[in-house]
């Protein structure tokens, strides 16, 4: 049986998960990302296997057909999406793994991996929010208010997940992250798979 | 409503319970010891209200008549107990509560108080249990013999808490435990909870 936890964090737009994602993969052992399936070409650096696993439209959308995705999106004419058998793999070394993923494909996950846990990042504050959406270059007003109104819209989701996590300090926000994984890993639960024999030998008479 | 969580932290003997709490609650914001009453006499250097609620046998007994403690337990003809409303009142700032009762005070509490969650503490292996009761002074091996095997009774119980933490490492131990109050302020119940303005702000159109 698998010990490792399938974790899915999602925020929207500007919340910065990603810089935390990052950031907690280098302080955090024991856990790591999905790598996913996608259609569209490697670009220069990017490892097959690594980054993502290249595969072309015929072999994906066959994959989809028997079930092999936990989730997937087209993005740009370009399918993207998370093998089922390589978050299993993962976890059953006992890893925890990650999905960077939006809402909707959060949804998708929690109705095949019932065990999985999912963390939303939110900005700490409207203001907030729209300043690190206009911080990212020289867009009009009006793709910054389309935007803005782009993660409002996703926010209203915030409800269907399992924990919150207000990303105001940087820093605390990797800290907050990072405890989640590990209370998650002393459950009662998660504590006989991980260390059975151990326990065994602590209550043996 | 309230808004902290009451936390029972139980170990048997020789788990290293009390040092990882006092370390706990230096590193820990938002966490606070119950404050016990006792018929005990107050011993130099302890405060009323603080260390201990000094009261008199009778008042004690009234108490429990009246249902006011989630616990109570007789030591050595000295009676202690935890008043509901000394954790109530504490909660009620919203900071987190923290109980060191066995596991049978676990078990009374439970059932009163089916909000809070319970953390049990163990050795690392039974020959570091045996090092640590030892450790303690120049004990028989008679007496050893049977703290150790008093420890083993109470480590059957491991399996009535949410978490279990093995005290292997101090510092690791005290990071788990401050783990699991921080990732539990994160879950979306609690949030909901402690940042409810913020929320409804974000959310807001």
């Amino acid at each position: 049986m698998s010990t490792g936890t399938l974790y899915i964090i999602s925020a929207p737009s500007g919340a910065g998960k990603t810089s935390l994602i990052t950031k907690l993969l280098e302080t955090l052992e024991g856990a790591e990302m999905a790598v996913s399936h996608t259609t569209r070409k490697a670009r220069e650096g990017e490892i097959d296997g690594k980054h993502y696993h290249f595969i072309d439209a015929d072999t994906f959308l066959n994959g989809v057909h028997n079930g092999d995705f936990l989730e997937h999106a087209n993005v740009f004419g370009n399918h993207y999406g998370t093998a089922k058998k390589s978050v299993d793999e993962i976890l059953n070394k006992g890893v925890d793994v990650i999905l960077e993923i939006d809402w909707q494909g959060a949804q998708q996950v929690r109705d095949l991996m019932p065990g999985c846990l999912s963390i939303f990042i939110l900005p700490p504050s409207k203001e907030e929010l729209e300043k690190r959406l206009r911080g990212r270059g020289t867009d009009s007003d009006d793709v910054i208010a389309k935007r803005l109104g782009q993660s409002v819209d996703d926010i209203q989701h915030y409800s269907e997940f399992d924990y919150v996590v207000i990303n105001d300090d940087f820093d605390e926000s990797v800290e907050t992250l990072k405890s989640i994984f590990i209370a998650n890993r002393t459950t009662l639960e998660r504590q006989k798979l991980r260390n059975k024999s151990l326990l065994e030998g602590l209550a043996n008479k």
